[in-house]
């Protein structure tokens, strides 16, 4: 696929625009509090939701609404999660759309409500409605960067990305924004996340590309094991691309495919190295599965091992709990026949603007081949796992397939983020 | 069940020694280092192992020496795990089973051996052999206070109970040690751990009464969520109580499986209290679940949750991640008829050596009620929470089953002890 990175996050796509306010849902806030996504024309929308049995009142509220595959609007807010809000927290959620959509001047049924912050309090919603006329009035197509300030929550730095490129003979644009940072674990929908597009795709088509895609992407992210309550992806496409619908499989849905799977795979990565606490960037290849399930189920369980992560910490080339953590995954892989290296490239950063991790040449030692331990260099070790951004490459000789998943160290900070109130 | 705790550990029960020496098998370990017990008489013997794919060579060994429901004596070494270390670590392992039995005329087909310590490197084997003259010399009725100070790691305390009852009209005595610390999470046999009795039992009914224990007890444990290579627990009966021999269920059964839970669940929490940076023991009971399973499920995925262990380190009433956890758990339950309260008693310790929590006046507080969330005294929340050990109770109405599991704080000393090593 030919593409190329672009500006405008989840409003670089044709027709859509976005907003930032303060309504200061949690009194001591400063900066942006609740984004506002727009789309000229009606879209057809997909959303994964969160598996928690839990699931906050505003997830229930939006998975009634998308369950048309239609939207045009996002409502988004940070500093409070509308979780174990009951009744009231449901109607909450429901007096913002029809805020939203009178204000739009919409059909109600077409607006989306995600929230994310503390749980167990109800949203002081009123501060939300009046803050509306100014979520409207500054919708922009630069909207984005008050957007994506106005969901983060721990997160250190914003999450945004979009592309563009061409389907069907025409330029199509794809752009998304996430939050991240805590309670960050597969087998979720995600954090918020929402992916909007100019793409003419059915409503049908875009769900089946958005569960291909998570798979492979959000939900191989793991930053501490917690699956939130309030897990939401939402993908909306208004077609004003002028593409010929997409209405089957096929190469143009294959394009459209590869387009989600580069931005969520970007959006993975740098939720996983803005995981609460994290120094670096820790990525698990595992290569010569047999089959892709068990590739990535293996990758997992390393970077979900609070052992793996709090060696990475200490940039400490401990292979042990790496094939400790595979061991116990349940995933087959055959010991004798398996092999770990550690690779970096110099001055990678786990900060990425470009769409990826660069740095300078690649660096890589092997400490563990086929089932036996190496005796290698301690002091290269620890140089390549001093690197922000790191890998570790898993070579089975099972078959040939391949999963990768993402994940952070395990820090003081985790713990002061999470716990510390005593200092 | 009428039984008293007594003194003597793995060797109080009759005809069992027991003796710890220093074999220097890290080079920087000062006390004992290497654990021998031996029973005068044969026993009927079981186990339980590790789960994990990757299993230690002493782990393959072991399995295979009791397989046939018999052995007399267990050499056990910290300092060195004796995993990932192919053919030449099962060599190791039978080398010493070997050399034991020689020095203890006895089969050699009746010795047990576990190690614990490092992964992937070889056991330095002559040492351990060069030290036996030394272990088979000093065992003695009162070497459990060194056998249990050899298998130590990073353990802070030692682990041991023992108990008398009477069981077909016979005193009947049982004992245990064990090593806990890190890599502890539910799914295992356990980390190293050793039950000797002189009930006679048959090796069925014993390995029977294990795994039923095991399900409760070791299984309901979690520090950190790792699975290690090298889990074991074993029970060796060796029948000098005197008893008619336990063949079939019925109440002596019970009784014996009584007396084996209750020494069990000493050891689980005492291995929970201490694990690794832990500050306090977390106990979650969950009661009203409609079976057994969902109850322990739910239970241990509280115990398992890192934001849960971080919210305690800082004395958090947060019973959102509590609910969180449950969520996204798997089990079964009503979350709108759930209750979460958390208690504790006034001065109670983590550690205890009288088989049980004690302390002053149990004080508790309700958060959470029937799906809604309470306004409760953060004042009074916290000082329960500030106890070394404090109890999370969630109240269910979907049955009558109840489950337990034990976990502890995540602290910036468990990261320290795991990963940093630049400070």
């Amino acid at each position: 696929m030919q593409f190329k990175f672009i500006e405008g996050g989840v409003a670089a796509a044709e027709g859509f625009t976005a907003s930032g306010v303060l309504n200061k849902i949690k009194a001591s806030r400063t900066t942006f509090d609740t984004a506002l996504i727009f789309s000229d024309a009606l879209c057809n929308a997909a959303g994964v939701f969160t598996q928690n049995r839990v699931k906050a009142e505003c997830v229930k509220f939006t998975k009634n609404q998308i369950a048309d595959g239609k939207a045009q609007a996002v409502i988004m807010n940070s500093g409070n999660a509308n979780a174990c809000t009951g009744a009231q927290g449901y109607e909450n959620a429901r007096k913002e759309a029809d805020a939203v959509a009178s204000r739009l001047k919409i059909d109600a049924g077409n607006v989306l409500v995600c929230s994310t912050g503390v749980i167990g309090q109800q949203l002081p919603v009123e501060k939300i409605l009046n803050g509306l006329d100014e979520s409207v009035a500054k919708l922009s197509k630069t909207g984005n960067v008050e957007a994506r300030q106005a969901i983060m929550t721990t997160d250190t730095k914003y999450k945004e990305v979009a592309l563009e490129t061409e389907i069907g003979g025409k330029n199509v644009r794809m752009g998304t924004m996430a939050k991240g940072s805590g309670m960050i674990h597969i087998n979720l929908g995600t954090m918020l996340s929402v992916v909007t597009t100019d793409c003419a795709i059915s409503a049908e088509m875009l769900e089946k590309a958005l569960k291909k895609s998570v798979a492979g992407t959000y939900n191989c992210v793991s930053v501490d094991g917690d699956t939130s309550t309030n897990d939401t992806l939402l993908i909306l496409a208004n077609g004003m691309a002028g593409n010929a619908e997409i209405v089957s499989e096929g190469a143009e849905f294959d394009a459209f495919c590869e387009a989600l799977d580069t931005l969520n795979t970007q959006m993975a990565k740098k939720i996983a190295a803005d995981g609460e606490g994290a120094t670096r960037l820790v990525t698990c290849n595992v290569v010569g599965a047999d089959n892709v399930e068990n590739a990535r189920g293996l990758a997992k369980a390393v970077i979900c091992s609070n052992l793996v992560k709090a060696a990475f910490f200490g940039a400490d080339a401990n292979w042990g709990r790496i094939l400790d953590a595979m061991g116990y995954s349940g995933f087959f892989f055959t010991p004798e026949k398996t092999s770990v290296s550690f690779l970096s490239r110099e001055g990678a950063k786990r900060y990425f603007d470009d769409g990826d991790v660069n740095g300078g040449k690649e660096n890589s030692i092997k400490v563990f081949d086929h089932g036996v331990p190496l005796n290698f260099d301690e002091e290269k070790a620890k140089k390549i796992l001093l690197e922000e951004a790191v890998e570790i490459l898993v070579e089975l000789e099972d078959g040939s397939a391949k999963g990768t998943a993402w994940g952070c160290d395990l820090t003081y900070d985790y713990v002061k983020i999470n716990g510390d109130y005593r200092t």
